[in-house]
């Protein structure tokens, strides 16, 4: 996963322990894609205290991360939900029964949701 | 979900957030099944210091469930688990080829993986 991304998903899941500051910081750089001294003339602070400021949230986001793990522990999850969306995709190659393929059709779609 | 699981999954989520004192008067009650008056003097604190100690550690285990709310979102993803293993139990009902059953066998075994 990237960089990003992870940071991301580590915002979505601990984002409210974060204060008002560290959570507009972040979502001004990584979600509205603001550059740093943008984000510092919308704030008027210094580019290098934006800088500072989004550093120490990611260290904080990573550190709970490293304690808790539950950002792991979703992705371990979603990866067996694919695994098991991927058999069910091959079940219904060749011909069943048309409850079968309801049945098989409604896995799908509540592995989707998960996975979604 | 009655108070005692919920609040042990909440430890089990958030636990390593806690003081070493906190983890260990609330694992000492709810894992090693002691009374307060027992922790009381394993700890050689007084019987209402470890009530003061237990109450703030849940509360604080409550709070950030209240704040992040992934053991909430843990838990909706085992339920929708749940109802595809149903399914798939259901699909087994009658005859299919033994290469769908070995396929449906291998999705229960990741699905009660995911459920235990």
């Amino acid at each position: 996963m990237n960089d990003i991304l992870h940071l991301t998903l580590l915002f979505d899941f601990y984002g409210e322990l974060l204060t008002e500051k560290q959570k507009q910081v972040f979502s001004l750089h990584y979600q509205d894609d603001l550059s740093l001294s943008e984000i510092g003339e919308e704030l008027s602070i210094s580019r290098q205290a934006v800088r500072d400021l989004l550093k120490r949230t990611e260290k904080i986001l990573l550190d709970y991360e490293q304690k808790l793990g539950l950002v792991a522990r979703f992705q371990e999850q979603k990866k067996s939900v694919r695994q098991m969306l991927e058999i069910m995709q091959d079940l219904e190659i060749d011909g069943l029964s048309e409850k079968r393929m309801r049945q098989i059709e409604t896995m799908k779609e509540i592995a989707q949701a998960i996975l979604s």
